[in-house]
């Protein structure tokens, strides 16, 4: 039986990251150097043999198009591309669009860490009527509004991404399959913490590379028997 | 119940096209005015509010970037993306590559219309060894060798897109879905002729038109209501 492989690919640059804005849900696209990044990770891909067998993305444009750019260097196109928001980005609550600078000058630096860098703090949430709430965005009306965040800490990202991994993704690994999963900082995270089995105080401190596959074999049983880093 | 809806959405011209050649399942691109009408059968579908749920392609690179740039300009690229090698277009054995006025001459105007106008005529098949036959390119190797063709008839085209729509796009229709299907001439010709009830005289004068979506409704037994040309 082939070995299944788990390609982790976080996006690149994005406009908002330029401008040092949070982005969280906001559906930003990729700056000219992102759409490089997600080229070279497409060659990384290409030079290792890593050809996937399905594609997994979330549902903001810049996880669609890093997958889409990099997929399309590696002229391996045809391969189903899934989606899902569970997979999207941490969702910043109301400090989503506003600049990272100005919101630790207004909250405070132990209030600020506490949210960037800690594991069950969230942002403030979105209060009722705001334009950024996921529902007014016609892409989320069909899922049910209950579910859809307000404003998240890395322990809620986690929740539904790995909720996400056990119902979609685990089953294509099982399966013997080789599955990419474009996404971000945060998703990413998530599933990281989970194989390889990271603590609350050890994954607040890992940062995924941009552009730069991570690369996990399995057995048929889903144990992980290793872990790349192809360049 | 929500009416289900099938849109279907031939790419538009390919940089085949421009030159005159026999497409088939070669593996080319669109030329830039192919391009512009992927765009603007998505400003056709935002136009109508036609937001598809799910989206299926064939293979080839020319169908799957027109649901990609159509979807881009719809602000509509969350939807899952399912392709399959049998919504690719008619295969056109050893003619693929060569030009459409060289072929005439060399087998003579009669034989040239059966195998292009005809409905049961395939073109000579591939040899063994030659370079174009589909188990030459990966991506083809996940598929049992004996399903691929070396030349195919719009009769042997219809039968194996009618067998996918059967198998997958069907079910979804059935669940009240609205679904996009880019694809070719003769894949797209294949799933009209069911639809529409078509006989082989009829079939072999439709032309299905590019960048212009054909828009199908049908109630929950499948039983067509209506067919659109939205524009």
């Amino acid at each position: 039986m082939k070995e299944s492989k788990l390609i982790l690919l976080r996006h690149g640059e994005s406009l908002y990251n330029k401008e040092n804005l949070f982005t969280g849900w906001t559906d930003i696209d990729l700056s000219e150097k992102g759409v490089e990044e997600a080229k070279e990770a497409g060659q990384i891909l290409q030079r290792n043999d890593l050809l996937p067998d399905i594609c997994f993305t979330s549902w903001l444009k810049r996880a669609i198009h890093t997958a889409q750019i990099a997929l399309r260097e590696m002229e391996w196109e045809h391969i189903d591309a899934i989606r899902h928001w569970k997979l999207n980005e941490r969702h910043y609550g109301a400090w989503q669009r506003h600049n990272k600078d100005a919101i630790k000058k207004e909250v405070g630096e132990e209030m600020f860490l506490a949210v960037r860098r800690g594991y069950d703090t969230p942002p403030p949430p979105l209060p009722d009527g705001d334009p950024r709430l996921p529902y007014n965005d016609p892409k989320y009306r069909s899922v049910d509004s209950s579910q859809l965040p307000r404003s998240e800490s890395l322990k809620d990202t986690r929740r539904r991404t790995l909720n996400y991994f056990a119902e979609a993704i685990a089953p294509q690994l099982a399966r013997g399959n080789r599955v990419l999963v474009s996404a971000h900082g945060n998703s990413l995270r998530a599933l990281t913490m989970a194989i390889e089995h990271l603590t609350p105080a050890e994954i607040v401190k890992v940062e995924i590379p941009t552009g730069a596959p991570i690369v996990y074999t399995f057995d048929e049983t889903l144990h992980l028997l290793k872990k790349d880093l192809p360049a």
